[in-house]
């Protein structure tokens, strides 16, 4: 099959190696997104006269078989289709004849590009709202089962003030769900539909692009078309943002984690079936798995780092460097969701070992509730604070559980509100849900068939 | 003045000059939200009985002296008080005696920094979005006065089809508004209130968090108070992220707008008043604001880079590090606020030259319409592309106006949609002022006079 | 085959995906240099009487087969193996029983990660620094064949003064000259033998490093075994930071070709066979080569921000986070090499157009000539400024060819120096030639057979 | 004074606020360096007839009546001078009458810029490289005194093999060796006079090139006068980048400093000195210092991804972009030197628990010898691995100080060639001295007195 713009000369076989890159790899998971943007397309055309009701009934005829092959593993993209977009349309040519011809009427393949990335990343964004959801989830019930435990807090990683299990697990909850809120706004933005931009400045024909927003279940248009041009990267950089954030929450947790399960600390113990051995010491259990979570968070922030690099030299309209923010984008995604389920499943698994968190309460932890006492009896905090500091040797023992339960108001070790979090997270879910089922509903009934867009 | 956990030893010169960095500085910008958190807090202690109403009174009366004295630049923040939460303090000691002292019960300088930013940093990104909105009006107005004006539609920098200068400045100012729509939700994560995390662990006192969220206009509580201090950094990174995307865009005008310029292009002319001159060509009239522009776009991204890279390696709770945050928050600010002010500057100085633009038309850029002329006519559009693609120099010279006419569907150069990207722009601002008011009533029923929290 | 670590309990799946991640693919590209350091040590081993005679000659006919395997592409790293270290014990175990479980007597699989990395990379850098020299003379020659041809010098991207094709040509040869100076300093570090390092600490053995440093042509011993560990990341850091220098001159010699060759400057002519066409519009003539060496320069920059971010959060000895500096180590190099031979290709078809050049020439660029010629006749440089400043009208017409010969000391468009240039460019690649030699002969030496560690 | 450009209209406001930045204050730094290039400059100009004696005499004059006001703190520049270059021209004019106008002649403030920041870079990076020395001394010295004193190794930051502190030090000091190393390359690359490249096109005159570069003490000339331009930012960049690499080793050093200093821990303790307290908690003594290093590593990082950013969007030839590279710079340098010294210090006080180092030392810390105890009995290792790992209880204890001593080759605890290292730094150091010297003794020459280009 033929390169789409192929004419009159042969390629440099360099050259095709370097501009096709590895897009005939990546595209695999583009090629339901671009069959549903490619029906929405031709059911248009067809609607505005381009295509005969025929021509419309082979070419979904078609897309369905792409579809079947697809999910069967059988589609391939060849390294010489140079992208998915390509393969679909010389397979439809192959498929349906004529029909395939005429479906590039009135769009480029920046066109097919930017809605089958769109169409993906819609229902890859509600995923990981769903999987980060999941992990709270689980950070929840380990908050609310340990609301009691005692765990010294820390500042500048020394032994500051008591503190709880719960309210540290539930500091993740509420900063996870703080990161979903924003995806969820930024899902906002990411849900306009493209297509009809063309190469970022229309055609002259008549189409209809509402009407393949309401086919492919968009909340609207991206309305002007260098828009939708300039948009590229920049999406996906919005988005990688926010992963960068939810990772960089794992990573703190993942830090955490590998210094409390210590047996400096044994605070916590991680479970065996989630850590490697050596191959040199046999006594090893080590947390690979935490330790990877922190590296993967670094390899996510630098996915939105490559965009940023590709997006910063480039004047308005499409640049065929675009083509390079497509595997990051991929990637970051998926490493931000095997890292939540990787977390759930820890969070899941966790031992809590409360004798080891209450013998880390040493009298130290108790000094600023003495210096809060001699406050009660008059004294201002200032002097109160250096009478407590010249004397540390003369604070006594205390009860770590009446200490955490000492702190009484909203946010502290006392009263944790964790029920607030688990409403906030219900109505976060809630609306993914419906986002989610909104756009099946679309899709299925653009296809004629219930589809996963999310297939490897 | 003493640093307030001076004990009995001698700090070391050179660690000084290290930990205190520029905080001197930097703090004055949050001396006033610090009075207001500060007032906040004693007015809180008051409530609960740990101030009496005379101490409140003269703690009321320090902190207008003290906003007061640093709205005629007259507040000093010394390095030996390492910051300005310890200058207020110190200052209050000085001007309310012992009620001074009290004040910092139940609150530690991590909870005066964190809320302090806080407090400004609400204002500043209303701020922000404000400044934005005034540049998306400067370009819908140049869109709208030149909505059928010709401008070359350009793809991998060269002539692709025809555009106006109304389809290129619509696309920024749908850019534009994204981000604004973004950093509107991201504005309602900000909007809570961190008081009363103390150290991150709350302390042994009823204090009363829903009362200073009250007292300073915030939404809600900020609640989990160990989330409190893991949110330092990565609030500030949620806020720069955005502010990249914007000033990436604001990059991408500069490299349009210094490239049209050109006399090899002749699209728009730059006023003088924006251009500076070579020291020693003396022909020259450099864009150097525009080149700027483009560069410290690259700045703010580096100061996202650099809260990143800090908060990378920390574990949970209070480190040091957060420190050196709060530098890089406040340069993104200041550099994305004057470059938003620039370019509205040059939005409404830019010559849009027509003759030029009109000249750009080679006839190369009526092929697709040629090729689309074709499919009119019956032919596939992959034959139309190959045929005309054959046969370039039978390409007719046509009519640029009328060309960009021809596009007619939402979106493209003969349907912008202005007033719709205008009416969005309404509603965002709108929400904006209120959230203003808001605050500022909040803020002056709490001082008894008006506040500005964004002075220099 | 089992992993190295197996025990007696079963690892979870999900965790085994994570923790493998491409590792078994990306090893492929190493297992020639694991070959070469595990004989090393074998025959290390065996003379310090840990290994029989007989036992490193199975061992060595083992690594044999599986360097012609490989070469062959039928060594196969399975998923199960984890990577490709594992894979050639377990195959080692098969050809050679027990000799194979004896071999990783005294080392680690960290070991053998850095050490094969090392192999490879020691070759990869020197490759990369050929291919850098390749394209330096392919840049020189066109700076020989065009040293008297005008082209106009910009500052700001605006004309500004005479410059000429050579000059602008041997700028960037003299800017990647500095760059493979820099990376051939950079490869004296990475010539360090890090063998014997095992997990980190050494081994109680009395293993023999200056015999492993001889057999595989090392210049000397990575001394302390921590450092060994902390270098892994660190070393690649180092080499992907001049790939960097290296590409973001690539691409600014993009940004200028994609520039000069449109049509509105005609300086230059991209040949036919290094441009592609695009899907909608069939007269466009693409230059997609030079777009994507300018977007892949941002993704080895991306490559080096993600070891930085990974190296960033750990503290001393091995981290299982140094597991992902692999991946965008050996990317980086693979990007930067196609990238290279890319341009080599396009400076040897690229097509100088004289004529569009001396177009180019408006009057404006002789201004500073003008006032230097005031200063000839006793004015003060600022006052001649001023001068040819305001009366810019009166420049008159001149002849490109002379205006460039008039600049005649060293560096300059009448004296370009291009043979010290030269000169420079061949001491260094004599270097880099007298280093590959000597490699060679080692491992010919310790394998019985050449080598190619760098077949894909 | 007028900006050198100034002509017939005004410049607005803003603009100027936007352009000029803080340059007014950086280039306080840069004034010594700049007189250097001046008079070099100046002296050149009057060899080649265009100065008289009699006016470089005044310009000698002048230029050391401003390095003598600059060292008393009363040179200014001000804001309305743009920047350090012009102020010097500007009081030029003033002590020197029409001399100072001529001293313009043949040079752009480009060139002004490029060579007052190389001049100062150079000796910048050659003090930085003493000041690393410094540390690798102390660090030495500790490894020197602690060489025998046992401490746990540790893999994934758990428990593995017997080490040393002199083995844990000693890998510190070889790291920064080979950046220094690298550093001590990149300088040789630094060392090239770029003085005479004007805007970065030369100018009509018969400017001597040799001379300046013998007169400032330069060791060769930067030939091609628009690479000259084109290495504005990258030859900062690749040193920036080597101050990365040292940063990241000492933020290394401090989390293994924070994490060993706590009683969990309790191998080492900091200095009460070098502790700073909490303002709520009495009994706090915080690393602050150590996590100011950690994060000031990342703003070191940040400050290279900031020159990155900013060069990536440009196109050959000067550009205003430039300008924003030279905060990042001289900011990376600043940080990276205070953070050496911080380091040196922490060295020179840190106290080493040696009770708390043995103590550290748990049975499981001899499983890989007691693995190899059975090899040496005859087993294969990976069947005296799978022999240990299911019998870890049977683990005996064992003497830390033996344990150290048994491993015996190179570079392990028994070994460490602490002098190697030592003799290595020496050399390292003694160049660095010889370059220094020579600068030195030509700067004097040039001014006629000596000259600490350093000085704040």
């Amino acid at each position: 099959m033929s390169k789409l713009w192929a004419k009159d000369y042969d390629l440099n076989t360099l050259i095709e190696e370097f501009t096709v890159g590895i897009d005939y790899i990546l595209d695999q998971k583009l090629i339901p997104s671009d069959c549903v943007a490619s029906l929405a397309h031709a059911t248009m055309l067809q609607s505005i006269g381009i295509l005969s009701e025929e021509e419309l009934k082979s070419l979904k005829e078609g897309l369905k078989q792409i579809l079947g092959e697809h999910a069967a593993g059988a589609f391939e993209i060849k390294r010489s289709d140079e992208d998915g977009h390509t393969a679909i349309e010389n397979r439809l040519v192959e498929l349906a004849g004529d029909a395939g011809k005429k479906i590039h009427t009135g769009r480029s393949r920046n066109d097919q590009v930017v809605t089958a990335i769109r169409v993906y990343s819609r229902s890859r964004v509600l995923g990981i709202i769903k999987e980060t959801g999941d992990l709270v989830r689980a950070i929840l019930d380990l908050a609310e089962l340990h609301k009691a435990t005692p765990m010294p807090g820390r500042t500048h990683m020394q032994i500051a003030m008591p503190s709880s299990v719960g309210l540290w697990a539930g500091s993740f909850a509420e900063e996870l769900i703080d990161s979903i809120r924003l995806l969820s706004a930024a899902w906002e933005i990411l849900d306009q539909n493209p297509l009809g931009a063309a190469a970022g400045y229309g055609v002259p024909l008549p189409l209809n692009r509402d009407m393949t927003t309401e086919l492919m279940g968009f909340s609207r248009v991206q309305n002007n078309v260098i828009y939708v041009n300039n948009s590229r990267g920049k999406m996906e950089l919005m988005i990688l943002d926010i992963l960068d954030q939810i990772t960089l929450t794992l990573s703190k947790i993942a830090q955490d984690l590998i210094l409390f399960s210590l047996p400096e600390f044994g605070y916590f113990s991680l479970p065996a079936q989630l850590c490697t051995g050596s191959s040199i010491m046999p006594q090893k259990k080590n947390p690979d798995g935490l330790e990877l979570m922190r590296a993967k968070a670094g390899t996510v922030s630098a996915c939105g780092t490559q965009i940023r690099n590709i997006l910063r030299s480039l004047p308005s309209g499409y640049n065929r460097d675009f083509q390079e923010t497509k595997e990051p984008f991929l990637k970051g995604c998926d490493i931000t969701s095997i890292s939540l389920k990787m977390m759930t499943l820890t969070f899941r698994e966790l031992k809590v070992n409360i004798e080891g968190l209450k013998a880390g309460f040493s009298k130290d932890i108790y000094a600023t509730d003495a210096a809060l006492d001699l406050v009660a009896s008059g004294m201002s905090f200032r002097d109160a604070y250096k009478e407590v500091g010249l004397h540390l040797d003369k604070l006594g023992d205390q009860d770590p559980d009446e200490s955490i339960r000492s702190r009484t108001y909203r946010g502290t070790s006392g009263n944790l509100c964790l029920d607030e979090a688990l409403s906030r997270l219900k109505s976060l879910m809630d609306i993914a849900s419906d986002r989610e089922s909104k756009i099946d509903a679309s899709l299925e009934s653009l296809m004629g068939q219930k589809l996963n867009l999310l297939v490897k």
